[in-house]
């Protein structure tokens, strides 16, 4: 094309003005005019007009993972069992502990031991009091709640939940050899154009077997589990017991005035929570839900406290192409900002040489109204 | 560094043009010269690069509400049965109204009334027909759906859902005590930088007893559902029974020259559907799920069709820090921009002034190609 | 407001260089200046600041459809059936296709048949192996899968779902009659400028009648699933076996400076997924949940496989406004960008003409120091 011939010429040009201009190497410093002329249209691509991505993300785990506790006995989990909710847009959860509480109903039972609940007759307790940061409403009775403490009795979902006991190790441990197919198209709209993670030069076999390798396989789809949280800095089975948020950050940075075939996604991996913030307020990551279920007609429910690992696929970049207008802007304006090193040129010829008076004198011109046939003329140069 | 030096030594020969060129003035009008480098300088920051937020964001509900209605009895509401769906990104739905559907199954029962279900007899209705707007398959029945109104049979979910008494007020008021404690890291990933709202000097034991307040506690991170709903001037219980969606924005707005101190998010609400539209489509917020269950080995549903508050929060913001390549272009065009000056002076100059063929006269130069050892010449001044 | 004319006087004044400047034809090729002006200040707006779109969307899926399988009997699905989860912030599901495997329980059953599997004596099985690709705990034992297969056994969720025979045509047919309201706010938080997708004359008794068609209902904000799919150049039945996703794209392009009614969505539709790619891994969309119950104390699950179309509604554009700083930047650097021209043209005059020596002589400017009252002097023009 003509035009990236013109930006070209305009390139080259900021090069040699650059080169050429000694005098500017004193105030650029350390970086020589060169590198700033190489910076605005080869590093920066100044010439490139812009677009962000805009970004589809569907994701499918697999894997199933056994447990063998006292209360659930030997126990598979498959994908249904611990992906929740079953969907989400740009993001999965990953459940790898938690505490059950099975068989809640709307009763009475004594209120956890805390400073504020606990009791020693009925008096110590008022009816139809309820804290927020308690768990019911009270019945304005002192109950026994072990053999040693009496606390108030609340009308709440019975029994209430204990989440003091955590399960260390988590009880999902298997879940670091889960694998997740991560399905990504993206598209500039400016440029129409559009293009998904898994390329076109990838073989369906391939896909069948591969995992994710930062040097061997870096454009498989497939992701271990154990791999993306490593990747990140973290430890699986640590994190797994009380749960985080993990990015996985697909950069797409498209050069598109060179091969599509060389835009490409980048995989990165952080830790996007605080690992151990010295404020820690609920450190890691969990959230309840309940499966609720009739018995004798009883409304009943099984509470769970799920901690897990929530994957959120962040999808970012931007695609350049050669445009006019940001040539025009960058091009230009690098050659006017150029004026300046004139202006500072002239200041020191002007202030600092011995031979001052005479550069001032050829600098300045003087109109003659009265003789305006002089021969006598002076010439302006610099910021002119 | 010395790259910021150049700047505003640039900046400060900007601000020093403009206050020298008195004729700009009269084409600026109110803005004097000096302000607009001061805008491009100061107030814009036009020599920084910036870079836009990638953003995480978890939420966790606290708090419970007690009920006490006819059908249901007392009833105590915690955070696993109404926050649906239990985990969401950037989002969370708290319940607030309800109209419940117990025990439907699949079945025949009467169409709701209205001027196209309403019949007199059996040929009103058609058997297999099922219009789009309605509940199910015409069983070509027309059978009493009350005393004074019969309606064509269908085979639905029986019973059918009646949404037209919606409780009022709605049933969980205590909803406006709730609190919720949202956790943002962000990040900026050209500038390698990331934080999150929860800020360094935070501590633990005040994140136990903080409430986010404007005033006296703008960075404690744990919000009451009624301030939030409050400061989107909406009245909770208001909003409450129809349900609406509420944009908590935390605003990011960092300059990364300074120091990083300075960086904190901005939280701002606001109602994001709109209140008392004209034409209002389904106003408020609502949606429809369901628990299944099987009585006698037939599936029976209870279905929820749920009024609530949709929280939605949105991350925005922008971090900009010193880069040669904006500062270039931007110091550099407006320099240019005032070559103008020179135009329109010039202009005003061979147009309008008394002496303009003077002017004009040692304006232009004239080469003599056959005399070219000439010594009367004239110079070009202007936009040259 | 005066800055406005200065900015069309900026304008005009470059359409006029432009015009004049006709040594710039040779080097913009096709694209005469006049259009490169006309492009910078008409059709890129290189005078506006601009702003993205800050969006919140909801959506309302209504219709319902019939089933009727040998499994099943005949059935009808309502929202609360199809749509999962019930609720979503930007994006909504709907089922069409499934597999169910009903009454699954945690026990013994023979895997599903594949070469790793399949076996002819308890020797080729060994107890407590798991293979990832698998669906349980091997026990050790080699039984019957069917009459001529034999698989060694598993503990699993049993009976192990067969995946393989998809309905062919559909489950849901009827959903491609659903229809759905997109209500989408959005606002440009640098402007202070907010709006809807229902425009303000749009009225309610047209919204409870309406549905999109890009001709005669451009505005209306109901859309029936089969128009966006087909919009989205797809076959809705055919996409309704395996599932997809499908991309709703509303589009505010918004001039703020022209009247506010003029900032109206833009809706278009596309497929998101690949439809036929070469290397499909896991072609369509589907996921698997569950339904957990009790059955005489043991807990069993309707695991489902559902197959369906995801609608992401992705909210983009940008607004623009008058600004004095991208006013400066924009049409200062393209002032500047002339002087390339300049530059060229001194180069081919000093180059390539027969009187180039005659041009260098009348260029460049020899200062004698010795003479500095020399009446012979020579002027700088070209890239001074």
């Amino acid at each position: 094309m003509q035009l990236e011939l013109l930006v070209l010429l305009g390139c080259s040009e900021l090069v040699f003005i650059f080169t050429s201009l000694r005098c500017a190497d004193d105030a650029m410093g350390a970086l020589p005019p060169i590198s700033l002329a190489r910076y605005v249209c080869v590093v920066q691509k100044a010439y490139q007009d812009t677009d962000s991505v805009i970004s589809s993300v569907t994701t499918k785990v697999k894997g199933f993972a056994k447990t063998n506790s006292s209360d659930l006995g030997l126990r598979v989990w498959d994908t249904a069992d611990y992906i929740i909710p079953p969907q989400e847009e740009n993001s999965f959860f990953v459940l790898t502990n938690m505490i059950v509480t099975p068989n809640q109903m709307q009763t009475r039972c004594p209120e956890l031991p805390n400073p504020s609940t606990t009791c020693t007759s009925d008096s110590d307790c008022k009816e139809g009091f309820s804290d927020a940061r308690g768990n019911g409403i009270q019945t304005g009775k002192c109950v026994d709640y072990s053999d040693a403490v009496k606390t108030c009795e609340v009308f709440a979902w019975c029994p209430l939940e204990k989440d003091t006991d955590l399960p260390e190790p988590a009880m999902l441990t298997d879940a670091e050899t889960f694998t997740v197919l991560i399905k990504n198209n993206i598209r500039f709209p400016k440029f129409h154009f559009s293009k998904r993670n898994i390329l076109p030069d990838v073989t369906s076999s391939y896909l069948k077997s591969c995992t994710f390798h930062r040097i061997t396989d870096p454009h498989c789809p497939i992701f271990q589990l154990k791999d993306i949280v490593s990747e990140a800095d973290e430890d699986f089975q640590d994190l797994a017991i009380r749960g985080g948020v993990i990015g996985i950050l697909i950069n797409w940075d498209c050069d598109l005035d060179l091969s599509h075939k060389k835009c490409i996604p980048k995989y990165s991996f952080s830790r996007l929570d605080n690992k151990n913030p010295e404020n820690s307020a609920a450190p890691g990551f969990n959230f309840r839900f309940a499966k609720y279920f009739s018995v004798d007609g009883v409304e009943t429910r099984t509470l769970v406290k799920a901690y897990g690992i929530r994957f959120d696929v962040i999808v970012f970049g931007k695609a350049g192409k050669f445009n006019l207008v940001p040539t025009v802007v960058n091009v230009g304006a690098a050659l006017s900002f150029l004026s300046l090193v004139n202006a500072v040129s002239d200041w020191v010829l002007l202030t600092f040489t011995s031979k001052r008076h005479f550069y001032s004198q050829q600098k300045s011109t003087y109109l003659d109204e009265m003789d305006d046939t002089s021969e006598v003329e002076r010439k302006t140069y610099g910021t002119q």
